[in-house]
């Protein structure tokens, strides 16, 4: 199966990595109405595929993503009625919820702006890498707005702690690559020209993973959520049995019997 | 429309910042029955008020506030039966559920002692600063009692993580400024000359966004402890589309179209 | 009240102070189906005992424990039905649901290896000390499972954020001991040769305190896993009311009066 063909962000797939990425890098990588409908749609087609193991969130140009456009979304925005608005904050959650429901792990390789949207999309990852120079806000307050935007009050407290996601959010003010790291954000900050070998290097460790079991563990994270701590166990107790049932278990188990690495496929 | 003048605690309304701090700094600003009643009464007021922005609870003669009185609250609970209990145990958490739901983003100053339900003033505040000499301890244990003060095993786990929490609430030692800042309680930590300063200065930058926006996020920060992504996500698009239709929205876009700073009006 | 004499992990009582550890020193420590439910049965039993205050969970000959046995325990497994797998993982979820339940809190004091269900162990425990060595790997990924083994979805990212708790469980890598105690896994490292009077030392000072308040703690910070925040407020002022009615309450109190150190009886 081929990747279909975006035409708002660019996407190569490589042994089962995709790596995406927005394509305006002299804009620094805002998104539109159309690139937020195309990545939604594209991350909600994962699901059923199997070509791909693992998305990489990448920069380009030296910026991950610069939000929504000014011109080009808050613009008509102004002009749209509640119809009209609860559309467009709903198609921006469905985005999040598509990276959040998507199967795959996502690792964002952020580098210089990432603010508004942009800030979401890594936050909604499941990894986050950084450069020194990435620069992360959540900035909806200085646009006028609620820090509420796509999930950044239920999902960034859960990242770095309910008392600095607060002053992030009401503040606007960025985080640097430094603070990301120190409180969670980030799990490494590697220099420019580095990150997406490492971001590659990761992506490459988790493909070679049981995917199968990779997917439920994605999806445990989001489904046990808002769960009390039995009903977790129950529900974490139910999944595993099923993984336990994957080739790639006994795989595991026969490579180390035969003191070698296993080799999983992924059923 | 003028602030109320408060019996039990010192109060100044400033610009839209309205300081609250106890006024027995000779006793290290204890708590009393009518103290607790008076702030969580003053806090639910905020609700209906739009002059002030935001708060700082701050300290007074170096000390943030050492929790209930020992002789003026310990010693009359001893004689009281379940029904009286309760009724006190309610009015301390309808403090916290007063500062949780008044709307306002409200900013912990804490210097020296801060403990019992003192540290729970801070840990229920938005943002928290300290001084190095800050001293934070949940020592309900000390006192006999179990750690689940006022929302305590609930809030401070999101704040710090729940390893931390467990060993402040099972032991009831003190965390200092440092560790708090590592952790995530505070902030920042500032030298005890600048911390009334730094925290006006927070203020400001926070009064002087989009205070309607502000109230939503505060109001969606407490919405969303409890739910599940999907419903996070949705909830922040119909809130986020309330906030769109704000002239703070269009004064923002409006500013950035003719390159000038933003004035936010709260509406 | 004497202990029982378990046959698959060592056990002493002193004081109050019940030291648990592993008893295959040669293997690093593994869990099998025996010990798992010996271990499960004997924190369920600690619900009704007044002779337990304080659990640690040491490691044994250097290491704390290495997870289900490999030969022991997940070759069998592959060959159960559904049926079979499903009461393996819920017999090991009930594990950690008797350690969370079981009313003490529980200190693992962690040297070496501290994997799979070694690691669940730890995490599920109140308050986790290490040694440098102390390498701890939620490896499920890395035998072909889900990372939502025995709570982990749930439990970890509370304790060390949603972000490192995705890299650990995508990538199976070890924590060590630095980044167990940057991340609040840890509450402190120590060397080797110190950990046992440390984690002794902790025990010490929670069971001289308030035990029956020390129970209401930890039920506490499990039941408001998942309430709304004014939910878990009602909650706390119920059951801090309870507290009130002990007499180590009024212990505390007269101690106080009398400028002495409380001594607490647990009623």
């Amino acid at each position: 199966m081929q990747p279909d063909a975006p035409k708002t962000f660019r996407l190569t797939l490589t042994d089962g990595v995709a790596e995406v990425s927005l394509d305006r890098p002299e804009r620094k990588n805002p998104l539109t109405f159309e690139s937020y409908a195309e990545l939604r749609d594209w991350f909600r087609g994962l699901v059923y595929r199997d070509d791909v193991k693992v998305v990489i969130f990448g920069s380009n140009g030296g910026n991950f993503c610069s939000g929504g456009d000014v011109f080009e979304i808050i613009g008509p925005l102004l002009d749209k009625d509640m119809k009209g608005l609860l559309e467009f904050t709903r198609m921006t959650g469905d985005l999040v919820k598509a990276i959040v429901g998507c199967g795959k792990p996502v690792i964002a390789a952020v580098d210089g702006v990432c603010v508004g949207a942009g800030a979401i999309i890594a936050m909604c990852s499941d990894l986050r890498i950084a450069t020194p120079e990435a620069k992360t806000a959540f900035l909806f307050n200085r646009v006028g707005l609620a820090g509420c935007d796509m999930g950044a009050c239920a999902i960034l407290p859960r990242i770095i702690g309910q008392g600095r996601a607060a002053e992030l959010l009401f503040t606007g003010r960025s985080m640097s690559a430094e603070e990301g790291e120190r409180w969670g954000f980030f799990s490494r900050v590697v220099e420019a020209g580095e990150i997406e070998d490492e971001a590659r290097k990761l992506a490459r460790r988790i493909a070679e993973g049981p995917t199968f079991a990779n997917m439920i563990t994605k999806t445990m994270l989001a489904q046990e959520w808002n769960m009390g701590i039995e009903q977790a166990i129950e529900a974490e107790a139910q999944a595993q049995a099923i993984c336990m049932q994957t080739q790639d278990f006994r795989r595991a188990y026969e490579a180390f019997a035969a003191k070698q690495k296993p080799v999983f496929e992924g059923n």
